[in-house]
Parts: C-alpha cells; structure tokens; sequence
C-alpha cells in the first residue's frame, strides 16, 4: 500500500517526494512547518486532501517541538504556523480547513496545561490523517457501484493514493471496481503542465497491476468521440455549494467533452472538500504557477526564450456538467444546491 | 521571411530541420528521394502542405538524377519513388494528391525524351511549390477579412510557414490581418506530444513580433470559458467533401469547446486538402505513432517504464463544429457537400 505521508514514531512527518516520481521513489522527512511548507509550495505533496493532511501535520509539529512556557504563547505559536501554512497554495479548500481545524482546536484548549494542548494537537492532526484514510474507502465503497463490469473510465490528473493519505478519491472507485472483480481499463490524461497523470496515476495503477492506457491531454476527446470511454472520474480541489467543481487545470475541457459525447462525468471528493464560504465558481481563487512548468519539461526547455507563457493551475467545471458528486456520505446527485446542504447536514452533525 | 522548404541551385532539396527547433536553426539537405522520405517520417518537415511540396521535389530528385536511358525505364522509377514516398505518413492527403500529380506528369510525357521529361518533372515540382506560396497568400488575404481588431485567436499545433512552403494557412490570416494594422493576440496550444505549437508557431510569431501566449493544451477551454478567445483558427491534413475535417490530435477537443463557447470555429487550408474520393470523416486514415512520443520528452523520461500508450497523431472534426473552411479559393461555409463542390469545381477548371 502506498504511504503518501505519515507521522513517524521520532515526531517527524514523512512523505513520498512527489516530483522525484515515477523515476526514483524517495521519502523525505519535514522536522517542522517551514519544511512542510516548502513541500506543499513545491508540491513534493500535492493533492487536496492530502495538503490538508500535510498541513495539519505541519501545526502538530509545531506543538510537540513548542518551547512556549504558557499555553497563550503555544497558541500564539499554533497562529503563525497556521498563517505560513495557509500561503502555500490557495485553490485547494481542504488546506484552510485542516488548519481551522486545527487552530480551534488550539484555542478551545487555551485552558488546558502545556504539555496537554500539545498532545491534544498532535492527536486532533492524527484523527485528521486517519478520517482521510476511512473517507478515502468510504468514497470507494460509494463509487465503485457507479462502475459496471468492462467499463473503460478516463481520469485526469492524479486523485489517487498520492493525493490522500492512501487509497484516493477518484482512484478509491477504481480500486474498489478492480479489486470487487469487475474488469475495468483506465485512460490517463497526462495533466500537463506537471505531468501528474503520466508521472504519478500511471505509477499507481501500474503497480496495483490495473490495466491503464497514457494519452496526451489533448487525445481524451478523440477516444470519447469514439465510444471508447465509458465514464469519466476526477478529484476536485474545492467545491461550490452549487456544485461548481475546481479541480486541476483541464478538468474543465474533459467535463465538456464527456457532455458532448453523453458520458457520465462524476467528481469524487470528501466533504471537507465543500466550501460553504462562497456561493459558487466564481469565488474560487485560481493559482496561477510559474511560467517555466510551462516552458521546460524535467529541465528540457521546450520553447522560445522570453515568450509570453500562461499557467492557471485549476479550472472551475460549471455544475451542469457534473452527473454526480461522489463524497465519503454517498454520492450526491443535481441539484447540488439541496444535495450537498444535505451531506453536509449530515457530516457536521457527526464532527 | 522563413523558407522551409526549396530547391537549391545544385538541385538539392533543403529544409528546416524542424525536430531542432526552436533551440537550433539547422537546414538540411537531401540529395534524393529516401532522405526526403526519412525527413518526413521523422517529421524534420512536417504539415500537410509542406510535405505535399517535399514529396514532390523528392520525385523531382529522382527524375533529374536519374540515369534511366529512355523514357519508359525513368517512368518506372517515377512510380517506384512515389510508393515509398507515399508510405511515409498516411493522414495529409496533400502527400498523395502531390505524388498523384508528378506521376500522372511523368506518364503523359512518356512520349517525350528522358532529357525533356527529367526537365517537366522538375518544372513541375517547383510549380507545385510556387502554387502552394500563392495559395498560402490568398488563404492570408482570405481570412484576415474574419479577424477583428482587437481579436484573441487561439490556434493548435502549426500551420504556419514551417507547414507550408512559407507563411502558413492559419498563421497565413493571423500575419495578414497584423500586418493589415489589427491589433490581435494569439494563444498558442503546445501541441502534446510533439509540441509544435511551443516549439514552432511559437518561435513563427516571436520573429514577427505577433503578440502571442503560449498556453497547455488543456488550457484552452479555460480562456475561453473566461471570454478571452474570439476565433479559433487551425489548419487541416484532409478536408472530407461533407466538410469533416483531419487535423492534428487536439483539434476536435478545441473545436467541442469552441462550439460550447459560442467562438467561432475556423479551419485554413488549400482545396488541395479536400479529398474527393472518401464521404466523410469516417474513411480518413488516423496515423498512430510511437508510444515513446509520449512517454519521452526531449530524450526525458516523463511515465513508468513499460507502461500502455496511446499516440494517435490526428482526429476528425466533424462538420457541424466547423463555422467556415477559408480556402485560397475563398471561405465557405456550410452546407460543405455544395460549397466546398463549388470552390473544387472552381479549382479544377483552373487547373
């Protein structure tokens, strides 16, 4: 089973260098939130739900390294690291919940002795990691009756283990299908500019042996348009209550295309993915990346010098493109305005 | 000005080696028919007219060096060289419609003497090469009528001059409407997998000073969700008589997202690139390539080893997403199997 990140006995926090992938699988260890930091800046973590993880992994580094004399100062320390943390990327929502979450927990222990408050946070970024791993099967067990027998589904980007703690969101599906027996071929869009499909998806599913096809981006129309796909499944990086979805750039033009070609497209994602803040795609901050992901591949530089390069690293998929929303509560279906407010209802009232 | 591809006073053929740029300007020089056909395998000259043209100086080559002592044994060569310059790519029918013509040339001078038919052979090619810088010209003056000032176009892969003999077909439009005085901007799709729009329609609109942003394929569908693109313009390897388009892989997925967007969709070719003798989209044969165009970048390993890819190098547009076809002969629009018949017939009787 792939360990995306985990905490180590020695209080440190582990994780699978993502860049250093599919060529070399290397983990390297963060002893405090600047490190973590770093890692999620330079995405040696990326994916939402395990940012989400890695930051609230960062604050109970914080906490259990804490020196703080008085549990104000801890939680003083706990603000600051939450504020670093919180600037590393600012489209995927789970990141500012893991953090809030944390934070709270922070402060409602403002009672508490020192030593207590630092356990408490260490166990609360614990619970955090462990609720991804169940939502994580739960997501599986829920999508995976949405897949039939023979299906060819097409993904984009990496929604896999290497996006969670383990397992994934829209590969839990695809798992869940493969191992429960039913025969089932994936289509992997490479993602670019980062290459996560080709790099990371492609390195998931080749290990667990399910059968995977690579293809450019730009050919998951071609195989769409000619009835070779049978559904289409992503991850999501934050979603509106209307059911608006931002998810890696080109989830978009895939969502399109599958409404073109009457496929089922289907988003999978916790509900921390849901951000009840705004009201709908348009409120979503759209990262924009440095121009050289675009203009060198693996240090190869691939055009013109000095040229004018663009690089939003998400794109929002419009709600009436989205056949079903598949959460760790159930998979959820339009209009999303009701649905989601319902799943929502429900997890809240079990936090 | 750029020459991609002519014929050299000591009755060479050299060409850009278009695998080299943008980091290097190198031409290269065939000195007979197999080194033409190997440059267009390897896609040193790629584009459907540029490879019509080399295919027909590759015939020219072996007409002038031929040592054939009469006129029958230089027409069976003719043929022989034709075979294995039409096996080199199967999608743009310019190749076979070019290969067409410098053997039906060759036969309707078999009555003539080897010096005056080696002497036709080659007026022929130049011709040929000499037709296609005319019609570059007029698809130029053609289209920049549709471009408005102060239009962002996107285009995908290159049609520009280093697809043609010189100055392109829709890079044709987009230097004519600048240099008409139009302020317009150009999205560049990189073009996975072998990056043409990065690598050359970038460097195409740097020299010129043609304002342009490079762009991820799966970006597109972004900017134009957000209104910033008015035009698509893209180029086309076979034009079917009901007006089903064959262009590199990509296009299709543009054209779905151009048609979602309510942007003008719009296809520059010669009538060279219609074929007569198919229906539609469905008899165009779609060339798969090898998977390491995929798995590789620039000699970099971008997947796991061993894994399945998918590489085809084309896809079909069909009709109903094409808002008009701006031939050298004029723009048509739909119903194609009457206009684009009407502008052939035109063609034809000029011939």
């Amino acid at each position: 089973m792939i360990k995306t990140i985990y905490w180590t006995s020695n209080n440190k926090v582990r994780l699978i260098d993502q860049t250093r992938l599919p060529l070399e699988e290397v983990a390297i260890d963060c002893c405090n939130h600047h490190e973590v930091a770093d890692a999620i800046k330079t995405m040696k973590i990326r994916g939402a739900p395990a940012i989400g993880v890695a930051a609230a992994f960062g604050v109970a580094l914080v906490a259990v390294k804490s020196r703080a004399s008085n549990t104000n100062e801890l939680v003083r320390e706990i603000d600051e690291a939450a504020e670093i943390l919180s600037s590393t990327r600012p489209t995927a929502v789970n990141l500012f919940w893991a953090l809030k979450r944390m934070t709270e927990v922070a402060r409602a222990g403002s009672h508490l002795s020192v030593a207590r408050l630092k356990s408490v946070l260490k166990d609360e970024a614990l619970a955090i990691a462990d609720e991804e791993r169940e939502m994580s099967q739960a997501i599986g067990r829920h999508g995976a009756k949405l897949i039939a027998d023979g299906d060819s589904v097409l993904t984009h980007c990496n929604a896999g283990a290497l996006a969670t703690v383990s397992y994934g969101t829209a590969l839990a599906l695809i798992r869940a299908a493969h191992a429960g027996g039913k025969r089932i071929h994936v289509y992997v869009d490479e993602t670019r500019p980062l290459l996560q499909g080709a790099r990371l998806t492609a390195w998931e599913l080749t290990r667990e042996g399910i059968p995977m096809t690579l293809i450019c981006d730009n050919m998951a129309g071609f195989f769409m348009s000619r009835g070779l796909v049978q559904k289409v499944v992503v991850g999501a990086d934050r979603i509106a209550p209307n059911g608006d979805v931002a998810n890696k750039i080109g989830t978009y033009s895939v969502a399109v295309l599958a409404k073109e070609n009457d496929i089922p497209f289907y988003v999978a994602a916790p509900v921390s993915t849901v951000d009840l803040s705004i009201e709908g795609g348009q409120d979503i901050p759209i990262e924009e990346r440095l121009p050289g992901e675009v203009c060198e591949i693996r240090g190869r530089r691939i055009a013109p010098e000095g040229i004018s390069v663009a690089n939003p690293a998400f794109d929002v998929t419009p709600a009436r493109y989205v056949t079903g929303i598949i959460t760790d509560r159930g998979v959820v279906y339009p209009p999303y305005e009701e649905t989601l407010s319902g799943i929502l209802g429900k997890a809240r009232s079990k936090t």
